[in-house]
């Protein structure tokens, strides 16, 4: 457990009723990487005051809007180092520029924004002013998501041949946005979600994942966006082929009416010398071949992970990291580098391992793809 | 275990050095369905000699060829009830018709033959004859998925609306086929095997086994065939795009290259009251879910299964059956029949739940019709 | 698929409404291995016909007793070379004891005999006549239980120091014996079943797959034998520790009454270089350790097995084999060491891999002492 | 995330080196539940400082000596509220006891003490003194415990008959101890870790978590306990039959020696209705069965589970909850009992649902009770 050294954050959404914002706190604060000092967790100011209370936050700090927020904060002088953005996604670009105009570092929930212009000035308002800008894309925390990037990296699977990669669930199997469920109403909603919803939500998972564990880069795809309950506005299932840079292919699949799937994303990755499986509803292990030898299931924590991977693992095999834990690691490798930053020290690719606005740029262009093949009949697309 | 009722058979292909024959052979001996009277299993005559003898055969009903085993056997007073062909795929429609023609019943492996005007043929032939026409899809016996298929029927999952199906397999990730392996070498060769590798011999499956079991109709398809392995011939890997007669869609993936796969088929159909996943190396047992319910693990033996799976059932829950009993099922569905027809009854549905020479044409047309998409740049093509 | 070579068998037992002895009679159909040509199927003759009917039998060979069977088919030239006693337990020794007196082979379902002095005796019998005796143990038909015989034989796994086995079922849970269910009644009824229904029936296939692979040898054990169902008059359940020779220990349970459970023979072994594990509902399949080493999943077909578990599998790795080809697999190894007794050749070590009478005597010791164990409390008895 | 509301509390043992204090401190931490502002982590007082620093902690609450720590606390208005005692076992006793002596709530790991008279005597202070004792089986903080717990409370299995549960460990295949390894150092040290290791430490959880899934009690136990590696001071594998009140039985089994295993604590209990079956290392999932119907398998956060475990449950299906927060979860219960004994409300049974003094002692006992039966020869003793 690392001390926070100081370093304060604030935070816009997450409020009560919201559902990710807290999970953000409490992977923050297991490991006392800093403390929240700054809120805007609401468009109701009395739900902000209500949420801030709970945490046992100055009042003084509980902000009506994200400008006032990011104004009052960047004058203080114990004023926050770091703002995380959890809103819903339309927000996340006038929230992210604000705060970096002014001086404070960022991480953004994805998909990052709602149009990849917006993502590339972003990523340029933030390299001007030397900031740092980490997206959190949980599922690149788990400690066996490290280790398969790393086996990847040093060739254990050959060259990559072809990936199977899916995130099925079942939540809106039925058209649960019209019960006044929250979370389904904004995504459903194509001025607050963007141009898609199962692409946008969980398709974006799969597509950052395949890169963050292989490296390939997509040139060109073809995506069918199917809207299977009627009457609703955005994409509810997905198919995807891809082809990447270099000859390897893919085939992607993200759904949210796969009636009894919850979060399955599964990740399958075929090389000539091998192949390795790896799903995050059971994220401490990977199934790993090798041409002509057994099936291997490695285990966190019992078995030799590369390095990278070690340094994720908190707890010895058997005894189950979740979730939370991979969150943690996210913002973990972050607070480090901005520990460094703060302290004058230059960053590393090492340093960099969290997931940023780079990322996040690809994830959005994907979604624009994706959706643009889609309405030319499922037609392939140049990436 | 029925008895043979003094039905015979004869088979070409199957010889010593092959390995399906043998296990058609097994199957039907194991209920003891009918009797191997007749052999050209190879064409090697001291194969089939040696092959013969070894089956404690008689010496004058093993042949050199297979017209001179139709011929002689059609003039026969015991002269064989049906003919099992169990050859390289291009010599399927020769034999079939030659078989026909001589009033001999036929069950053929698939793919049927190597083109849709073939199989239309044989079907043409087969009806004017009044001759039944079974083509071994293996895994359609299997009892989970005949009460699959009944759930399917009777709406258990309410309407379907995607089903993700996959047949990965490793065994050619590497270029087995210029070593001297027999099966490897004619699936290779585009002489033997047809339009297809990977599409024909195990896309198929994929194929029949959504038709079977949801009895959907395919509208339209796209289809990437890959050739991974450099100088292949034919296709190693195909990912196909589906979509459905009534809006339902598909995604299938085949493989030949996916190091640590063996015989990876697994179907997951989506609808909306429900799911159901089942994998073919996991034969007895498949998951079901329901709309707002929890997940359940349906086992042959124990749980209350349609009827129509139940007779498929032979030992009680626990005892795994596989393979064999899974293609005795296809055997003794058609040997039935074939009884039927020899006493003179009228063949109702029922008696036709062995796959039959529509479903080995509609195999057919799906493997013309993936590789008349690839061609054209995995272009959506009409079914 | 050996051919029968002229070698025929009778069976006494197994008719219409019984159900091991069809699989006895399919297994062996499967290969070829023998011609079923006499048959005593039941104590009522009617059944007896019936049965023989729908397998095609001769008439004059299905006989209304055991003794009119075994004298008859003695006399006869072509008289039957084996018996296979598929009947309730208490008749097996009379059966076995008169085949053997009239030089016929014998194969028996266990329990082999309800004490071990008539196992004795027919040990004895079998020596002095020079007669092959099998007792059908069916799971150490698996290919994989014959690896793993193989591991521990070689080392692999160091010096064995614990085992935990089990074989848990459900079907019991009530009393089914008292419904008319006949497979129910007969094990519940001491008279037919012996001392024992839960230790006789399942944990003597504990006690022997436990011996069959590790070799070790009980030096003293201690039961505690349980019957759940109200006014049951045999156990339904049993708790048992075992001591070994050589300082090694073992952990044994066996269960009717455990709802939810089918087949459930399990069995774990922890040496001092690796441990293995392996499920009879899961059989081609077996999980290996090494010490510091990740756990592998080996597959039959696949992965590189010892010569005598690779002669035991059939086809390749992915397509299931199930309960019917491990009986097939033991009558196998039977009928080739018969063929080779009949040819005058001598048999080695290795012919006589399928468990023969001195196994079945030790499962009936092993019973004994169970109930012996559990009639004082509980205790330690010597074995 | 619960506000600390001002809660404080310190820490015995836990220093750099020591494993299980920090997950003790990230558990609290993330749910905000408690301030740590007094620590005494290590014998050496170089460590605690440098712990103390690294955690931000003021240097005058980090102590030489938990006498120090715990008579300074008790004397300064902003003193501790609890103290959570991580150290080695044979510490437990004398720390708690001046905790209690000196006003101040205990959480101490498990197990207890060295004796039961400690044991007893702890909680008679404990009552007298009115404060709040809890004990950390980790194990029962899992939301599916608590659910398996509801179930049988509510007769969903019928009565209990049998329960099979067990603890193997492999870290302990060789002698670690001897490496310089501290955990495994302590735990191998009869001075320190009390009676038993493998008892002590594992199997100690295994009649835990029956004892507080079933209810069920104790009425007599024989255990045999085992050194396997040579020269080891202590037990490394248990084999305990256990028989309940009421006439239920039971088998435990622990081990630190079964190579390949980690925390495989498994539990399945069997009643006259259905059966259930759980294992930590795949903690969000529960099987179970009912008589006569399919295996059910249960999903923490997508099925409908018994309010106390809901509660428990922090984010929805599919995003895995593991170790930590299981521990946040025994803390979590505990603290709210505490604020609640603060604000001057009565606590009621609902308040206890955190393990506490008297599943302390019940454990110590159950050590006790196994190390006497193993030292008669693994006899039958009174619990």
């Amino acid at each position: 457990m690392p001390t926070s050294a100081g370093i304060r954050y604030g935070m816009v959404g997450g409020g009560k009723g919201a559902f990710i914002g807290g999970v953000h706190r409490q992977a923050i604060a297991m490991d006392g990487l800093a403390e929240l000092t700054a809120g805007c967790f609401s468009a109701s100011y009395q739900n902000t005051l209500e949420t801030g209370a709970s945490l046992g936050m100055a009042p003084d700090r509980l902000y009506k809007t994200y400008r006032e927020l990011i104004r009052a904060e960047a004058r203080r002088p114990d004023g926050i180092d770091f703002l995380v953005i959890v809103t819903p996604n339309h927000l996340h670009y006038p929230i992210a520029k604000l705060a970096l105009e002014h001086g404070i570092h960022v991480v953004c929930d994805k998909p990052l924004v709602t149009s990849s212009e917006e993502g590339r000035a972003l990523a340029t308002l933030a390299k001007r002013k030397k900031l740092l800008f980490g997206v959190t894309y949980t599922y690149t925390g788990y400690p066996m998501v490290r280790h398969m990037r790393e086996m990847v990296a040093n060739g254990d699977l050959g060259d990559i041949r072809f990936v199977a990669a899916e995130y099925p669930q079942g939540w809106l199997a039925t058209p649960l946005e019209r019960t006044g469920q929250k979370q389904a109403a904004w995504r459903a909603d194509s001025k607050k979600a963007g141009l898609s919803n199962c692409v946008g939500d969980i398709g974006s998972h799969v597509e950052n994942m395949v890169a963050y564990v292989t490296g390939l880069e997509i040139r060109a795809l073809l995506a069918r966006l199917d809207r299977f309950v009627a009457g609703r506005a955005l994409d509810d299932n997905a198919s995807i082929l891809v082809e990447y840079q270099g000859g390897a292919k893919g085939m992607y699949w993200a759904s949210q009416i796969a009636v009894g799937e919850d979060n399955g994303l599964r990740v399958r990755i075929y090389g000539t010398k091998g192949s390795l499986e790896w799903a995050q509803e059971d994220p401490n292990y990977c199934q790993v071949a090798r041409l002509g030898g057994p099936t291997v299931r490695l285990s966190r924590g019992r078995d030799t992970l590369y390095p990278a991977a070690q340094r994720m693992s908190r707890i010895p095999a058997g005894h189950p990291e979740g979730y939370y834990e991979a969150f943690a690691n996210i913002y973990s490798s972050f607070v480090a580098a901005l520990g460094k930053r703060k302290s004058g020290r230059r960053l590393t690719a090492e340093d960099r391992e969290f997931p940023g606005v780079d990322a996040g740029i690809r994830g959005v262009k994907f979604i624009e793809k994706c959706v643009a093949s889609s309405k030319k009949g499922a037609a392939w697309v140049k990436f």
